[in-house]
């Protein structure tokens, strides 16, 4: 990998590809082939609508990246044609691509998400299979909660029954998520609701919901109510902030609003993982220092930022202390984006650590350690309950 | 121009340089030469009150950058001494000096917002001549509204003289541009107001300037009834974004606090082009990716972050797709910033891209096009009026 | 200092370690030896909980650049295992170390903020003396206010109580510094209250804190009283800004929020000094570019930012106007951070103009002159007093 390296970089990079990541928070892969337009509209994270017919969707930071990157994987030169690209990925096969990106990840723990696209995502057990790693499940709490209402919960059942999903599905779990950020934003009241109150919040849900049959979760006091139970169960806290699709209102997504959340006891006990941040990496990093229990990474911004994201990872190395810093792809659907996560962030963390010790800042001694330290030790404590499940 | 450049820089340099730019949005340049104390404000955008005597006004990143850059254009030396950069300037005249820097930013469209300093600066025509190249006009909303209450509406007629007078001048024009951003901030109901919540606001307005020349529209919901209009007719809209002098809110010009209004299906359906953005061009970028219709430059801020400037319109291609950046000056008065806008922008470009190559992350090719794409295809395709207009 | 520097950036730091520098802000170091786990907090600066024992707190950016930069200073190599810095820094004891650290910092004029921890540190005149320097002193308006309460003063006397107080103190003062940041954020009404309302809230306050030794100062319009009345004595005003401890709600300590404040006439009268800024240093730039009274710092974040802190520097330096950025260390307590602060911002201020000059966007002849502004002149001109004190 290292050819046209030079200085500690090079010695970073061979360092970087030797080591086998943890990326802590991914979706599953496509279980099918896309079609072309669907795998043009993955390339696009905050648009939900399909691109006109004139424009080009490889032609952005992700586009060129892929072609940079995952083009070699697929038996392709760098820098491929688009429609070559797209040509040689259908011939292939999806199961064939899925099993040559996940391989080329070296990734040895994904920790999958699984309460999103359910239905067209592989689920961890696959994820494993098919990249000779292992995989561990991160329940979606806002999903969980649906479930509760779409198996028949009533407003005074509500909070026994998800209390006793969750604790049923933490089992074999690693962690829990919230998509809080999606569904209120963070400039609401996070304290600890009391069951009377979630009696009162899930009634009004129920009502709003009657005539649909997918409720959907946006009261912000259930979801707080959620983070809360699962925090109790001991659960690390997976929380989506910054970067998303355009419903989001990225200024609402600030963490530094998590503040009075990250002031609770009960929350302050479990690792709280803050998940891609873009472009709010500097004030994750602040909280990551202020608060033993607060981890972030960058993941999905780095594959959307392609040639720029060395500047992102540099920047989530500001303030956080270097055991707070953790890798992910948050790769969604095509395995092109499992693997290419994989590869800009290690090439990434090769520059941005090489430059540290070229200008003589860190020893390179200590950067081969906290490459290790990002690539999978911190994930690995911030986790410790990967070991101990059910594979 | 690419003496003392290497790699890949060295070749986008001299692509950029036979690219003729669409600067699409720029004021006239100055009619007539200005005090020496004028031009010194002139090289502050944000405080507006005369520098103290003591205090150069060349001693910024702008004023160095002229001396950089701007000094050979009148046959000094690079980094010219300010009170030689000085004397040179107003021995030519401000009619040579404007020559010389227009022809020399090789401009080929200059989009000109006519609704500011009016009669300080050159119209779209003078523009056109004095240059070689072609303009068009931008109207200012803002400035029609006022225009609008100068010739004698009523809270009755304000409405519909609105209307027609914004129809008429339409017919010239290229785009909108709102002020919205220093009259009111963003966080205001950006919501369209039906006509007669219109005419209340309209009346509010006319009393409280009754004992005024200039009546001074500040009222965030008629700001917004232009905006929703000009959309209506199919003018693109330019909005002011971040920078601007110290009577702005900067935090309250947040472009991400535009999003309901962004979600209007009116303004969906015509483009929207986010001016300047510095501090928020990431947030700026996320829009451009979440909305089909969204474009940014960062205009303006260029000139005055002189050698910082790489950096920025480095950050200004993280999250936008490619097709959605687009090139300004905002130069307004001196034609030292129209020419110096021009000169930053090419040598960010050009050094941006061509460390994106020499990563081998783009491909040379694909920097070149997207060179001449951000330089004048992008804007030619958002301004599809700009080749219908009487020149 | 400059082996295995090249180009401008060699130039210029020696340029860099020749200047002697003004600290402008500045807290004494410690008058005794910390223990190691106290030493390990005071790397940390916005978590106040001692770290676990796992954790090694040399394990970030500023534990690093201690290694780096500090361990020479005390005879070991650069990059110096922690545990053998911290046996030769026990070794030489407190007196030595910051004799050491204090002399090889090369400031000529240390501001030092007497009004926190006042009895763990040493004193300005202690500080002259060590260092070989000169000391002037910094009271804290929120500090000498509670003195006024400790003191015995009544609602009725204690806006005279505090007039007369501050303008004692003040004689021997260069500046008066708040932490408003930290009491009340700045999204509060920062407008002069007269009289009365101080009466009323003074009362307030003391009922609050009538069972408690050291009444803690947060009302707003209190704080805010203090500040217009430093104002009026024509004290030079420090404001924390961004970066502190985790009890500190960052998102409302934008600078931005400021503007009510900037804008009233008796604060326009003195100069502003916005500490540290981090991550808000390009609104800080923005508002010393608006205000002709506005100066900001990067400091304290330079210390934590370690190999980072190039980036930041540079950033510094966009907007604000090059008589407008100042140096301070914002180090408190061990000595080694008065040094860190000085020799990290000599590195980073050589290699970032360095830059410049070899991108011949600056003259060399104009670095030196602006690397010796920032290192001195600019806060020699901020602070007229500095000269006229008794030291």
């Amino acid at each position: 990998m290292s050819d046209g390296w030079a200085g500690a970089a090079a010695d970073l990079l061979d360092e970087a590809d030797s080591a086998a990541l943890v990326d802590h928070h991914v979706h599953g892969a496509l279980r099918t082939g896309p079609s072309r337009s669907a795998y043009g509209r993955a390339l696009n994270e905050v648009d939900t609508d399909p691109a006109p017919p004139q424009v080009n969707p490889f032609d952005s930071q992700l586009g060129f990246a892929i072609r940079a990157w995952c083009a070699p994987v697929l038996g392709l030169e760098r820098h491929a044609d688009p429609d070559d690209y797209w040509t040689a990925r259908a011939a292939l096969g999806e199961d064939e691509v899925n099993r040559r990106f996940l391989t080329a990840a070296n990734v040895s723990h994904w920790l999958v998400d699984t309460g999103f696209r359910t239905a067209d995502l592989t689920d961890p057990h696959t994820m494993a299979v098919t990249s000779g790693g292992n995989a561990a499940e991160v329940v979606r709490l806002e999903t969980l909660a649906e479930q509760v209402v779409a198996e028949g919960a009533t407003p005074s059942t509500y909070a026994d029954a998800f209390r006793e999903l969750l604790e049923r599905r933490s089992l074999s779990a690693v962690a829990a998520k919230s998509v809080l950020a999606y569904r209120a934003g963070f400039d609401v009241d996070l304290g600890r609701p009391d069951d009377l109150e979630v009696e009162r919040r899930s009634e009004r849900w129920f009502v709003e919901s009657e005539h649909t049959d997918s409720p959907r979760l946006v009261d912000p006091r259930l979801i707080a109510f959620g983070i809360h139970e699962a925090a109790d169960l001991g659960l690390a806290i997976q929380l989506h902030v910054g970067l998303g699709d355009r419903d989001l209102d990225l200024h609402r997504c600030d963490p530094m609003l998590l503040l009075d959340l990250l002031r609770a006891p009960g929350v302050a006990r479990v690792p709280v993982l803050l998940l891609h941040c873009y472009p709010f990496e500097r004030q994750a990093g602040y909280l990551a220092q202020g608060f033993g229990n607060v981890f972030l990474d960058v993941g999905l911004a780095v594959n959307h930022l392609g040639a720029r994201s060395t500047e992102l990872v540099a920047r989530s190395l500001e303030l956080a202390p270097l055991h707070k810093v953790l890798y992910s792809s948050d790769a969604c659907g095509p395995s092109d984006l499992h693997f290419l996560g994989a590869r800009l962030w290690r090439n990434a963390m090769a520059r941005v650590l090489g430059g540290f010790v070229d200008a003589d800042e860190w020893a390179l001694a200590d950067a081969r350690r906290v490459l290790r330290m990002v690539a999978r030790d911190n994930a690995l404590h911030a986790y410790e309950r990967l070991d101990e499940l059910p594979s």
